[in-house]
């Protein structure tokens, strides 16, 4: 880490781009509020919220979206534009994301909490992508990381950047899977270093239940 | 961790299943011997290695494959048998998994690393899958995963369960990309706990680092 004593974590919002994060300074004062600030409690109720009707429509029964329905749920709501709509794996790691009961599937709070997460995205992947091609480089991608928060060394960044690339690009979907993992494994790191340290201990299966569930 | 003092690593050979792994004893004793135990010196030299074929013709001038290249390479060589050929997503997590320069390509060494693990795997699915089906239930993944010598807890196989199932089965190309995750994340982990105590402790940034790689 290039700031000792500042953890570090990124996302101010879920997703929200946020300029000049602090580079240094007390540990306390560092740290954006955490991640998943939408209690159900402030969403609008289900009846007058627009979003209700393309989650019910899918939900059904149950008032759960599994990996699949989420894809479509998605595709309707229009959120990816222009871009290609999500895929299959990316809506999965969505759902790991907030599958906080470990169900595999999504309510509909959790929904209208990934929807702002997304729309934040959306709105940093737009700010990078300055011809609107669907792609950006490696190191606007590095920049976009950068604009939610995080402050990751050089050699994170590019593990994160070969991972999530394509033919030396970066699609939007790809870029979406990525902000997905990296504010979930950051969730599930902060959770663990209670001193906000930006250092944690895990024992084997510890570490493997909160990587291998993103 | 069910078993105190025992990391509870799996894996005594690449994928390879392994019959009643040690459930406790002291933690030399318990640690089966580390991944990556096939150095290129060992290899046939390629020209009469029949792997050689399939690698070096789509390799091509750099003689190393991308994602999409490994793709098309396993599926000429028919190592998915009657499965569906792996996919793209799971053929860039194979790449990350032996990607030791970050180049985000695999060599011809490599390669045949990969391979001798998912021979293990397969014949480990197999063993599972008795109806060939080419799914597995839930809790035959559990098996599997253990018969690999991993001992990890109930609540972290739920979580592993519930990302890789669709539909509430596990598909051979999931299975591989739960195999690849969990051999990648051991390792990574184990390089960093030098006293085998099953215990580490992670910088932010390292974390990271070794967790979006994968």
């Amino acid at each position: 880490m290039a700031y000792p004593g500042y953890g570090g974590y990124g996302g101010p919002m879920p997703g929200m781009p946020m300029a000049g994060a602090p580079m240094g300074g007390p540990p306390m004062g560092g740290y954006p509020p955490q991640f998943g600030a939408f209690p159900g409690s402030t969403f609008a109720a289900p009846a007058q919220d627009p979003m209700w009707g393309y989650f019910t429509a899918i939900a059904g029964q149950d008032g759960e979206v599994d990996a699949e329905e989420l894809q479509r749920c998605l595709t309707q709501t229009g959120i990816s534009g222009s871009y290609m709509p999500f895929s299959l794996e990316t809506c999965r790691i969505m759902i790991a994301m907030l599958d906080r009961d470990y169900s595999g599937k999504m309510g509909f709070n959790e929904f209208k909490e990934l929807f702002a997460a997304l729309n934040g995205w959306k709105q940093n992947f737009a700010m990078v992508d300055r011809d609107n091609s669907g792609t950006v480089e490696p190191h606007e991608l590095s920049q976009a990381i950068s604009n939610l928060g995080y402050r990751l060394s050089p050699q994170a960044l590019g593990c994160i950047i070969k991972r999530f690339s394509r033919g030396g690009k970066i699609y939007f979907d790809d870029y979406v899977a990525c902000c997905v993992k990296l504010r979930a494994l950051t969730e599930n790191f902060r959770r663990r270093d209670a001193m906000q340290q930006g250092a944690v201990s895990f024992q084997y299966d510890d570490f493997i239940t909160c990587t291998m569930s993103i």
